[in-house]
């Protein structure tokens, strides 16, 4: 093994695994699904055990003020064809953390995925991050039972820190929430538990392929991932890898010299922030927490809090209940969406490298007004015809994309710990010859390896965006 | 003139000036000064001309609603040793810009800078960028006069955007204040106007070490600026221009090379981000906008709002005459610091090359909860021994500093529009040789390279950081 070569360059270009093959591990998910029993009841919000409505504001609360609430937003800006909206919203402040375990095996990092039961997934069990915890959870405060592997991530058992960065979750949906999204490198041995396993990057990314397999947590996480810079070890490599694979792959080569090159995009990185910052300065976002009582438009009835035209999405309030023998049970609100929404990266090959078309977007919980999104985002409107207050910029263009153009087309769930059977269509369409360089002021074309850098430092690219980036495979 | 040498590289190694040498500019500047009448008033708070106090929070405010208001805040924190307070706090949401026009002559970029009255400067005139404008001057909200030279920040004539980015201001005296900081380079030929001047990068930074010359807005600006990497060729330059000179420069040459080296840092880039991703995770601020009238501990009385044991800062209000013949006269609040403050960066020699001890500080008005900061920083609190909650670390020994280990120290004021003669004493401290590298959990030891890279991707080190690393000279 060439030790220049990044670790998490030869993981992604790994798809051999030791331990479990590839096809094997829809099985075994499928197995992990089998097994449990999950039951989930709509349930009255008046009736959701551990939580009330506020006296005062109405906004839907757990007793302990932990956890996360249902409040009020109203949004003022010179942004869109909307100036002003009220809406309700996740408010989640702490910060919770989604950490990776990796481990080296003759030379190769694996990373330790969980089949992980969430409430609101349509098919519950998906493969998560090693850990996901939130504040409560890791620093103890409850006394409860601590979350499997914490103590690699919380100082008591050695790890070396690979990636730790803050990142941001949905701002149309959440105000202003971050988690840390940590991956570890361990040397110990490590006590395997019966429903986590250990994968190569290569693999988590061939299954991004199918629907609905790793959950947004895993995503978002590995995201975060920088693979170094191109050289002809790199190059060197890959052809000894695709001539014992016996096969061609050049799109995905083409994808590797993206991520990789830091010297053919067509603009420089001080140009890229120059335009964010031009778009940051121009549009205001002024956001004022409201009551819930006061959010115009919504309504609330026994089962659900709902816009009055049936749009964007319902809160609603569950029973859950998981296990055989040992049987957990508990109340919750989860947010339904109206309809299912496309996330999509136009892609198209620049000075010979491809580049992706990024969105510049504004979203009512943004921590900082604008972030870097997908060139189609429609999650939260219905995204047919006249169903919206006005058509996304290249949406047509998406949805009449030729087979040929299509590089990606898989439903990827979100969070399914608070958004209720959500699946989103996730799409790279490769634009054809005709396609204009020349875009709208609040796009630009972007290399992945300038995405990536912009990923490092925090905030800049929104979840939607992370979530296909995380699907884009070298192999 | 070698193309490769990073232009702003070449200006900051400038000090001769076809147009003005160093020495005469101090003079311009008293000549400036000398040949303008400022009369700065006190003035009663409830009889500023355009101000009010709001009928039902206090808060001080424009009749306009515009520029900026005095308004109370609710802190509270689990960082420090003070978990809950309140203040009064500038609140000035809209985004300014702070802009330099630079120009090429013979091949050497000349930064256009404006000598500028502010009403409570020490000394009224200091040098200034080409361009200070709130977003209702440059958006010509009110339909006033156009600020001088604006036509080459907003498109209106061409120029090439060489930085653009948005820096934080004071975030224990604004409440998330931004401005957009740039720097564009024209080659038209510019009308010259009396008050300004053509100075080089190195001029400027020679001007750093005499108090009070080089206005705040300057400093963010050009500690904005990445000088491009370290090579054989900048050492060739570098040496040409040493023997030019006759003279010794061993510790602006590793200014420089801290400067340009990215690769002998103490620590990867990853883990400072992971240093300040676990500090951001683990400290929360939770900050709630109160009425003025309800912040405990602070009080009103005809000329100023103050804190009742004279600590920190008070709002007084004043009336502005300016000019000989064509006088101008406002009235505006004015905020005055309780005593002049120490900013300081320790800095030590580690593995050959210069690093800085960068402390993680949180202030009220962040942005994003922690910001990076000189070692020392205390500019709203006295720092001599029992006036404050506690003692800042390493205020000690930047004050029991020895004569050769005081690499810099002037003072240098705050924003004139603001802050009424309010200077500080920016210090670099070159560590001794017994000075632990160990540091404290909220400390961390950066290169200049490092620090340039953070400030380039926005809001990571505040205008405190900034300013000093802006005095940082490589000639």
């Amino acid at each position: 093994m060439k030790t220049t070569l990044h670790n998490f360059l030869i993981s992604a270009l790994t798809i051999d695994n030791e331990f479990i093959d590839t096809k094997s591990i829809k099985d075994w998910v499928k197995k992990q699904n089998e097994e449990v029993v999950v039951k989930v009841h709509p349930k009255r919000l008046e009736e959701l055990d551990k939580w009330h409505f506020d006296k005062a504001t109405a906004d839907l609360v757990h007793d302990s003020g932990k956890f996360f609430s249902i409040i009020g937003l109203d949004i003022k800006t010179n942004w869109g064809k909307v100036s002003h909206w009220q809406q309700p919203i996740i408010n989640q402040p702490e910060i919770g953390i989604l950490g990776i375990i990796t481990k080296r095996f003759n030379g190769i990092l694996y990373f330790l995925m969980q089949a992980k039961i969430e409430p609101g997934n349509i098919n519950y069990v998906q493969l998560s991050p090693t850990l996901q915890a939130t504040k409560s959870n890791y620093t103890k405060v409850h006394q409860g039972r601590s979350p499997l592997y914490l103590e690699y991530f919380n100082g008591e058992k050695p790890a070396t820190v690979l990636v730790d960065q803050l990142q941001s979750e949905q701002g149309a949906r959440f105000f202003r929430k971050r988690n840390r999204n940590i991956i570890v490198e361990v040397e110990d041995e490590l006590a395997m538990h019966p429903n986590f396993v250990w994968l190569t990057l290569g693999q988590i990314k061939h299954l991004l392929k199918f629907d609905n397999l790793i959950n947004m947590d895993t995503r978002t996480v590995i995201s975060c991932i920088n693979f170094g810079s191109y050289n002809s070890e790199v190059t060197d490599f890959y052809s000894t890898l695709r001539s014992k694979n016996g096969q061609k792959q050049d799109f995905e080569l083409d994808m590797l010299i993206s991520a990789l090159n830091s010297e053919k995009a067509l603009h420089r990185i001080d140009t890229v922030i120059s335009w964010i910052t031009n778009l940051k300065s121009r549009f205001d976002l002024e956001v004022n927490r409201i009551p819930l009582k006061e959010v115009n438009h919504w309504k609330r009835d026994e089962f659900q809090i709902f816009h009055e035209d049936g749009k964007y999405f319902k809160v609603i309030g569950v029973e859950v209940e998981i296990g055989n023998r040992e049987v957990q049970r508990w109340c919750q609100p989860l947010v339904e969406s109206a309809q299912e929404g496309i996330m999509a990266f136009i892609i198209k090959k620049i000075n010979g490298v491809y580049h992706f078309l990024v969105q510049a977007k504004l979203e009512s919980g943004n921590f900082d007004v604008i972030e870097m999104a997908p060139t189609v985002q429609c999650l939260t409107g219905n995204y047919r015809a006249g169903q919206q207050e006005y058509t996304p910029a290249f949406l047509d263009y998406v949805l009449a994309a030729k087979p040929k153009q299509i590089r990606l087309s898989s439903y990827q769930s979100e969070e399914g710990g608070r958004f209720f059977q959500e699946q989103n269509r996730n799409m790279i369409i490769e634009a054809d010859d005709n396609f204009s360089e020349e875009v709208p002021e609040n796009f630009i074309w972007m290399t992945l390896n300038q995405m990536l850098s912009f990923i490092q430092y925090n905030n800049y690219l929104n979840v939607e965006a992370r979530s296909l980036i995380s699907t884009v495979r070298f192999i």
